[in-house]
């Protein structure tokens, strides 16, 4: 069977289940979510990449809201549907009405757009940029 | 001639240079950006992409300095390297401190990395998120 | 109806099952995948696809485990939820193993981040790359 | 040294000059392009997509400029600097007008932005489109 | 919950609505597409960009066929499902016959390739070009 | 003055310095690449980024030229022309031939021009592949 399969907590091994407490403990969360259990096949993969995502999504010179909007954006850039549903949801959670979700679309689909219209042009960079 | 050229103010006929003028007025810029001048060959793709940014990127449910930021997420995401100049200048601009920048960057770095991660690990949506 | 249909092995006109029957042919297989089923909707396409992946996936200069791994990591970069299935299958046919995907998966994340990161912070090139 | 070079006609070996002659004589110019010198490099690779380009780029249900217009919609929308650059040439010199050139760029942006709000909504496909 | 829904049209308030009614008879449809009734949500965005879409899709210098093959070859592109479903349907009532649809994909899938030897080649883009 | 700048060695401070100084001993050469001074602008990116390359690339259940050449395969189908070039001498370095070069292309396009021909045809995944 060559489809990865998500590990439960439950079957989860030490070091795979340290991280799924950490993850539940800071999140304060009952179970982790899917990404985490699929992740959990590669340990040292789990570890580093959980420790990368507390890392950058804690609060410092960008709040958390910020932060989750942009990874909401850069994920619908990308076309991921597993990032763009768990990190709707999570920006939901972290304070994003549907008045701010309709104007990050609409900054998304207009960044979209104009880096096309840049490179098709062939724009030369305003030398005030350098 | 195949490469797309540049007009300057100077050369722009009414309907452009209406463009430009209400572009210069909004920003309180003495000129446009290269992304204009180039967009001048085409009077209506001009005039509506100038719209669509002035709507787009007006203050609202979210602030100007986090539009920036999501359109140069996003402009990084694409790999348009005028709109990542522009939008980097922009975002300096609005408020974006280095530390600031960092933070963004990481936050891009980190979105990119996971959003194949849940592609390639195939992760199926948490019913939460539906 | 727009929606593209597989044509079936048993429906297959005379050029579209001759590539069908080297499919199976080279692969051992009982039946071709969805993905030749589709393409035989325009023999000309089926054809020169055909061609052109047995000719790059035959075992050269690169073995073919690491040429399906290249193809997967291609696949997850784009997103591309049936070439992920087909080539992760593919792959593990050729020798991979939970470890080795783990690993793929890994450096797959780690240059979807640095590609950015390099792009966002305008690195110039370093002189010894040229 | 690393950086991959071109490798100009008169030093071509015997079938990489064949590729070099057939598409001088196909196209009727005096010299080829450079992104087919530096597949000069690799005589199967350089064969295989002159050989894929020629049959792709043929006139057949659709017209060469048409084709062109494609060729650089999905160049600009990949950020490929030199596709660009090369089939705006091409496209122009199948008839694309720079009006032409305006709308189609009109049209990459609009699809460009479009294509990242329906994924962003998670828009499910109407059944008439099945 | 997260997950955004779409407004049916008996649900949709005056300016909502009016945008609806104007898709519906600018395209002699009964009902709007389900990509409009998500982004009812956000009247400013559902106007902007139907207003872009009527403009940009409008015949001019390039005709409603073309331009809907073009938004099909950036849709495939992206990997945008929705956008792939509603442009192929878009293309059909347009025009587009099973032999077209083929041959767009072979132009496509052609692009795809060629842009990435010419960025991994690092080709330089001839004098001719610019 | 809004365009990133690098950070040189003999200007690091402590934190930067001390992974300079662990890049130069784990990859023994006399300097860092660019890409490391100017992440040397954010030391805790750089910190982070350098763990995870380090983890990352390390020899494994893969091999490192295996690893860099699909480093290398991502890098030219994201477009970041600096990734492109460092991470071919790095393959280089790592034992790649220009025969290796060369079908490592071949498979990168080959990739993805079928990852679109699979999205833009719609092919339902295969039960084998579940």
């Amino acid at each position: 069977m060559s489809k990865p399969q998500p590990i439960e907590y439950t079957e989860a091994a030490g070091d795979v289940r340290a991280v799924f407490d950490d993850i539940k403990a800071s999140r304060n969360v009952a179970d982790v979510n899917n990404f985490w259990k699929y992740l959990g096949r590669d340990p040292a993969l789990l570890a580093r990449t959980w420790q990368g995502v507390k890392e950058v999504m804690a609060p410092g010179a960008l709040d958390p809201l910020t932060k989750e909007m942009v990874y909401l954006a850069v994920s619908v850039t990308n076309a991921c549907p597993y990032c763009i549903a768990s990190h709707t949801a999570a920006a939901r959670k972290a304070g994003m009405t549907d008045a701010m979700f309709g104007e990050l679309m609409g900054v998304v689909a207009m960044a979209n757009a104009t880096n096309r219209l840049a490179n098709g042009y062939r724009v030369l960079v305003d030398a005030a940029f350098d």
